[in-house]
């Protein structure tokens, strides 16, 4: 997206900044302003469905939890299947699980075994690109069923975090996103 | 919905039952299979609002973190605010907190403070009724936010459980929903 564009103007304007949250020193960028703005919300998904039209893309992944909310609007938007990602333990079926480090500990994430087929190009969507880790726990995921991620999709890449970097050097493909701060 | 409609019978044909899940003895109604199928998911999304449209909302919230899928997509479609309620901890701003009981020990939901004005009539969407009780604890954060809850949508009812019941009991609204087990 061009910078200064209009939908970046609107979306700067309706974002919240939290201070402190989850903890002292964090700025917390509050996306839920955006969620109770119907035409902003559209206008986002619009967009991403223009910048991202040009990708052969068979499945689109959300990340829970907040990657189900525009991951389920660009699948529907784009019409291909929509595949969640889920934290351990919620998914019912037979799954492959792959962990993640977090700041303090590690945290996994699982994908359904026949998610995907083998040879499919996936999309994979989280509102917000931090250090990368989440993403690429399920970009892993992704290739264990011998698939390819064909996309990282985000709204938002804080970019003074490694994340845009880190995905770009596993994965071999530039993380797109709306809004970078 | 009619009985045996066609929507109800490819539903049927593609989620998927999986025993013993999330422990002995249940059999757990796994939507993905859903969500992979793009034209089943617009067909769904159409059919609640062709059957929703009558009403009168002013917003939807979708309860972490299913709901989060179609409560977004039917968000979009009649074109309504999205407003995430998510487990204790999540949501960055102030928040209003509501605990239900589990089978063992209870959990709660929260919402944000600002997230509906006073008087506003609200949709709170769930893609399963069981016994309710998270439902019923966004219910009364939308009370406690001097809110109405005019709907409650779900995809799912499991009649056999106490979940439709103990809803119109409690906030005097008949549960809407696509598909009855």
């Amino acid at each position: 997206m061009q910078k200064n564009s209009p939908l970046e103007v609107r979306f700067n304007q309706v974002i919240r900044n939290v201070p402190d949250f989850p903890k002292p020193g964090i700025l917390f960028k509050d996306i839920t302003p955006i969620l109770a703005d119907a035409s902003l919300m559209s206008a986002i998904v619009n967009q991403l469905e223009a910048e991202l039209a040009k990708e052969e893309i068979d499945a689109i992944i959300g990340i829970e939890s907040r990657g189900f909310i525009f991951g389920a609007l660009l699948a529907q938007k784009l019409h291909k299947p929509f595949i969640p990602v889920r934290k351990a333990g919620k998914l019912p079926f037979h799954t492959l699980s792959e962990s993640y480090s977090l700041e303090y500990g590690e945290a996994s994430l699982e994908i359904h075994t026949d998610a995907l087929q083998k040879g499919m190009k996936v999309l994979i969507h989280d509102d917000l690109l931090a250090t990368g880790g989440t993403a690429a726990a399920a970009g892993r995921l992704v290739k264990k069923l011998q698939a390819e991620v064909a996309v990282f999709s985000f709204l938002i890449n804080l970019s003074f975090l490694p994340g845009f970097h880190n995905l770009e050097q596993e994965f071999g493909v530039k993380p797109h996103y709306l809004i970078k701060y």
